[in-house]
C-alpha cells in the first residue's frame, strides 16, 4: 500500500494558472508562489460582490476516538466527487501547523486518494501565513515589554500581562518561561510563556476577519492585559497596530491549491479548536462561494465543539448561510462508542454499535437545531460489516436523516458519488433555515448554559469561584457581549473525556472564562488546555529528509 | 525630497521573468514568488558548471563612523551604472532582517536612487528564508530539550547546552531567559537565551554552504553543547538534521529581484557582521558568477573586518576569487576619522581630513595584502568642498590607487559612471592575485595574531584566562582547524571604538573563543557583542501602517 506522501508525489498537478483559470480567475488576480501554489487578492471579493454567493457545505463529525474519522479526507473526497459530477466545486481548509508535522501527526492534507497537494509544501511553509502570524503576534510582545523597560506609560501590571509570545514549534520548554533576566538592560523580570502560533489570537483574527481594516480594528482590540489600576489595556494603546497588519499584508491573502483530482482547494487560516473556534478563514469561504457553485468546508474536532462554532461564531461574523451539514462517523468509532476496546473494533458487533450510535443520534438532533439539513457519512473500513452497514441505513431512514457510504480515501472521488449525490439531492430540494442559537447580547452565563443544555446535553451550569470572578469582571468593562467558544474535551459530549455514547445526568463545569476581544469571542475552559504541545519520546522529524535530488521523504 | 519608500513604490519594476530572462535564465529555472521575485533553482549552477565565471567585484569601506558611508546604495549604484555601460552586470547582496526593521534602522535595501525592490517585500517577509532558518533552529532546540526530558541518552549537560532558540525580532526581555519553568510535565529547568535570527548558526551555514549535501554535513557538524563527561555534543546526534534540511529546502535557493534601474539582484543569506562572517551567500555570488559577466556584492561593517571575513572565510570556502575591491568613503567621515565632531562635518576642513585619511590608507594597504586591485569611491554629499575633494583625489594618486565620485544616491546609475569606468578599466587591465592571510591549519593564536598585526596594526595579542581555557579546549577537541571570525568593534581598527583613524601602540584583548564548527569558523570575541537587539522608546514600527488601498507607510 502508497503511503499518502507516495501518493501525493505522483499526483498529476495542473499548472496553478489553470486552477485559477478554472474558478474564473486571471493572471492579474492572483499572486503565483512557484507553479503549484498562489493567492488570491482580495480585490476578487470587490469584483464579485454583486455575484450569487456558491453553496455552504460543512464537514463534521462524531465525537473522535482513538479508531479515527477521517473528516479532512471526507471533505476533499466529497469535493473531488461533485467535480467529477459535473458540479463547479471547491473545497476550504485550514492550514496545517508546523508544530505537529514534527510531532506525532506528520502531515495533515487528507489522506489516501483525497489529499491537497502539493502536500510537502502545504505542510511545511506554504506560503508564510503561519510565519507572519508569529512575526505580528511577537512584535506586540516585543512592544509590550518595551512599552515597560522604557517608562511604563500605561502603567501595565507585568504581573498581568496575559498576551503571549508565540512560535511555530512543539516546544515544551517554553510553556512556562521568565523572561527579561540578566538585569536593566534587558527589561522588568516577569513570568511569561510560549503558545503555539495557531493558539495566538492573531490567527483566530485572521480568520474572523472580513477586510483588512476589519483585520485592524479587532487587532487594536485584543486585551493583552491589565494595568495596575485594574483596567484592561489594549493592543491599540501600544502602538504596532499598524505594523502588524502590514506584517500580514499577504496572509490575509486566501491561499489557491488543487486536490489530487485538480479540484481547486483554498486554504488559509488554522486555529486551535479548544481555545479558539477551529475554522478556515471568512475570507477564505466567501473567497470560495464567490468563485464556485459548492464550497465544502469543515471544523475542528466533533459537531459538539466544532460545528457548534462553526455555526455559532463563525457564520455570525461572517454573515455565512450554511446550505447542509455533513457528519463524519465510523462504524469502527461508533461501536468505541459504545464500549467495544480499541483491540476489538475490527470485530463485528451490532450491539455495541446500537449503543454507540447514541453519540450520531445527538449530533445529528444538534446540527438540527441550527436549522440545517443534515447527511451523514460513513467513512468505509474494511472491517466494517454488511449488518453493521445495514443497522446504520436502517437508523438513518429511521430517523429520516440521508446517508451514504464514502470510500474516497481508496478510491478519491469516485468513492465519494454517494454522498455527493445526497449533498446535491438536499441543495436541489431542501432548504436550510440557519440561525444561531443564542443572541450575543445575552448574559455570559446564559450563553454557556444555552450550549451545555442544547448541545451537551447537560442539566446545567457550575462555576468555579475563579470563574465567577472573570465573568463579573468581563460584565463591569463591558467585554461580556460576544459569542462563547468553548473549551472542553473533544472525546465527549460532557466536559468528562471518559463518557462516550450520549452521557446524561451531568453537569458542565467551568472553571475558567477568558476574554478574545479582538477576535471577538469569550473564551470558556472546563478543564487544562494545552496551548503548546510537546515532542514525543521520537519526534516525526527524526524520519524526515530531504535527498540529494530534492525529494523529501518521512512527512508521513 | 522623496523619501526611500516613495523613490522605490515609483519604480518602473520589469516582471521578474523579464529579469530571469536578462541573465538567461527560464521559466522552468525559477520558482516566482508573485510578479517582483523568485527564487533561482540549484540546477542552474550544475547545468552552467563549465560556463566561466564572470568577474567579482567586493564593495567595502573605510571604517564606519554616525556620519554614514552607504555601502550598500554605492554597491546598487556600480551595478546600475556598469549595467548603463553596458554590462552584463547583477549585484548580489544580503537579506534584510525583521528585527532593525523594526527597531531604529527602518528598511534597508540601499537608498536613494540605488536601491533594490520591491522595498517592502525584501524588508518584510521577502520569500521567507529567515523563517525558515528560525524554524529549522528552533525545531533542533526543541529536539534537545525533548531530548534530555526523554531520558537524556546522550548525557547532555543541561548547564552547558551553546545552541540558542532565535526569533527574527528585536525583542530585549528574551536575552536571558529560563526554561522549562512548571514542573515534570514541561521539561527540565535551564537557563538559556534568544538571539535575533541572523546571529543564528544556521543562517552562517546558509551562506557557507556550496550545496544541499554541504548544507546537511555543516548542520550535523553544529557543537550544540557539551556532555555530563566534558566531550562535546553535535546536531547529528539529536537526530532533526534531515527534517531542518528539509524546512530549508526552498530557503537555499538564491533569490532574483531588481533595482531601480531593472538590474538583476541576487539576494540571499545575511549573517551578523560581528559573530559570523558578515556576507550574502557563497550560493548566491556563485550564482550570479555563472549568470553574469560583472558581479558587485559587498560585506558587512568596514574593511578590517568585513573584506577579511569575505576573503578570509568566504572566498576560502567557495573558492571564489575577487577581481577588484572597491572601499567606500566620505569626506565626512574620514573628516570625523581625523577629529571633527559630528556638528562639525559639514564645515569644510581639510586639516582633519588630512589626519582621518589614514583610516583609508590603512584599509587600501590590508586589501593590497590578499593580492587584490582597489579603488576608492568618494560617495559625495553635498557639503563636500573641491579643496577636499582634491585633496582625496591627490592622495590617491600618490598612493598609486584608482579613486573616483559616487553620486548614486542622487542620480542612481548615472552617478556611478565614473566609478564603473575606474572598475572596468581595472578589469580589463589589471589581473587580481587572491590568496588567503593565513591556513586554516595554523594554531588558533597564530591565526589570530597574524590578523591583528597585519590587518589591525596591532602589536600583540592578550588573552583572558577564559579564552586561553577555550583555545586548549578546542585543541584537545580537535575544533581548531577552522578560520577564524573575528568579533570586534567596527567602529575602529583597533578594539577600543574611540581610536579612530589609523591607531597605533595597541594590543588585542581576546576575552573569549568559541567554535561555530556547522558555519565552519572559530568565533574571537574581543568585546561584549549583542545578539539580541532592543527596541528604541520609540521604535520605527509606531510609523508603519498599511492602507486601505494596501499601501504600505512608514518603512523608512
Amino acid at each position: 500500500m502508497k503511503s499518502d506522501i507516495q501518493i501525493a508525489q505522483e499526483a498529476k498537478m495542473e499548472h496553478i494558472l489553470k486552477i485559477a483559470e478554472k474558478i474564473g480567475l486571471s493572471e492579474d488576480d492572483i499572486e503565483m508562489y512557484g507553479k503549484n501554489k498562489c493567492k488570491i487578492s482580495l480585490d476578487v471579493l470587490e469584483k464579485n460582490k454583486d455575484k450569487k454567493d456558491g453553496k455552504l457545505i460543512l464537514v463534521t463529525a462524531i465525537n473522535p476516538t482513538p479508531a479515527g474519522e477521517g473528516k479532512s479526507t471526507v471533505t476533499v473526497g466529497l469535493g473531488q466527487a461533485l467535480c467529477k459530477l459535473g458540479k463547479k466545486a471547491s473545497i476550504a481548509l485550514r492550514e496545517p501547523s508546523l508544530g505537529p508535522v514534527f510531532g506525532i501527526k506528520g502531515g495533515a492534507a487528507g489522506g489516501g486518494y483525497a489529499q491537497v497537494v502539493p502536500m510537502e509544501d502545504i505542510n511545511l511553509h506554504f506560503t508564510g501565513d503561519m510565519h507572519a502570524i508569529t512575526a505580528a503576534n511577537n512584535l506586540l510582545c516585543a512592544a509590550i515589554d518595551n512599552h515597560i523597560h522604557q517608562g511604563n506609560e500605561l502603567g501595565l501590571d507585568s504581573r498581568r500581562i496575559t498576551f503571549k509570545r508565540v512560535i511555530d514549534m512543539n516546544d515544551r520548554a517554553l510553556r512556562q518561561v521568565v523572561v527579561g533576566m540578566g538585569g536593566k538592560i534587558n527589561g522588568f523580570l516577569r513570568e511569561d510563556g510560549f503558545m503555539i502560533t495557531v493558539a495566538s489570537e492573531i490567527m483566530a483574527i485572521l480568520c474572523l476577519a472580513n477586510s483588512l481594516e476589519d483585520l485592524k480594528e479587532r487587532i487594536g482590540n485584543i486585551v493583552i492585559g491589565y494595568k495596575l489600576n485594574g483596567d484592561p489595556a489594549y493592543a491599540k494603546e501600544i502602538g504596532v497596530v499598524g505594523a502588524m497588519a502590514m506584517l500580514m499584508k499577504d496572509a490575509i491573502m486566501p491561499n489557491l491549491v488543487q486536490t489530487l483530482e485538480n479540484t481547486p482547494a483554498i486554504i488559509h487560516g488554522g486555529p486551535f479548536a479548544n481555545i479558539a473556534h477551529g475554522c478556515n478563514s471568512i475570507l477564505g469561504t466567501k473567497m470560495a462561494l464567490k468563485l464556485s457553485d459548492i464550497v465544502v468546508t469543515e471544523a475542528g474536532f466533533g459537531a459538539d465543539l466544532g460545528a457548534e462554532k462553526f455555526l455559532n461564531i463563525k457564520c455570525r461574523y461572517g454573515n455565512l448561510n450554511p446550505d447542509c451539514v455533513v457528519i463524519v462517523a465510523t462504524i469502527r468509532a461508533l461501536k468505541h462508542h459504545g464500549g467495544s476496546s480499541k483491540d476489538e473494533l475490527n470485530i463485528p458487533n451490532v450491539e455495541t454499535l446500537s449503543k454507540g450510535i447514541s453519540n450520531l443520534e445527538k449530533q445529528i438532533e444538534n446540527i438540527k437545531k441550527f436549522g440545517v439539513p443534515v447527511v451523514v457519512a460513513i467513512n468505509k473500513f474494511v472491517s466494517d460489516s454488511e449488518e453493521e452497514i445495514a443497522f446504520i441505513k436502517d437508523f438513518c431512514e429511521k430517523n429520516n436523516v440521508k446517508v451514504a457510504l464514502s470510500d474516497v480515501w481508496a478510491k478519491g472521488g469516485e468513492g465519494g458519488i454517494d454522498l455527493a449525490n445526497e449533498v446535491i439531492e438536499i441543495l436541489e430540494n431542501e432548504k436550510s433555515n440557519f440561525k444561531v442559537l443564542y443572541s450575543e447580547k445575552d448574559s455570559i452565563k446564559q450563553k454557556i448554559l444555552k450550549i451545555a443544555k442544547e448541545i451537551y446535553g447537560a442539566n446545567s451550569v457550575d462555576y468555579d469561584q475563579v470563574a465567577l470572578k472573570q465573568i463579573n469582571e468581563l460584565e463591569k468593562f463591558n467585554l461580556d457581549k460576544l459569542p462563547i467558544c468553548m473549551a472542553k474535551t473533544q472525546y465527549s459530549l460532557s466536559d468528562n473525556p471518559n463518557l462516550l455514547g450520549k452521557p446524561s445526568d451531568f453537569n458542565i463545569k467551568v472553571k475558567e472564562v477568558k476574554v478574545s476581544n479582538g477576535a471577538g469571542f469569550i473564551v470558556v475552559l472546563t478543564g487544562n488546555v494545552m496551548t503548546m504541545p510537546g515532542l514525543p519520546k521520537v519526534p516525526a522529524a527524526n524520519k524526515m529528509d530531504i535527498l540529494e535530488n530534492g525529494n523529501i521523504v518521512g512527512l508521513f
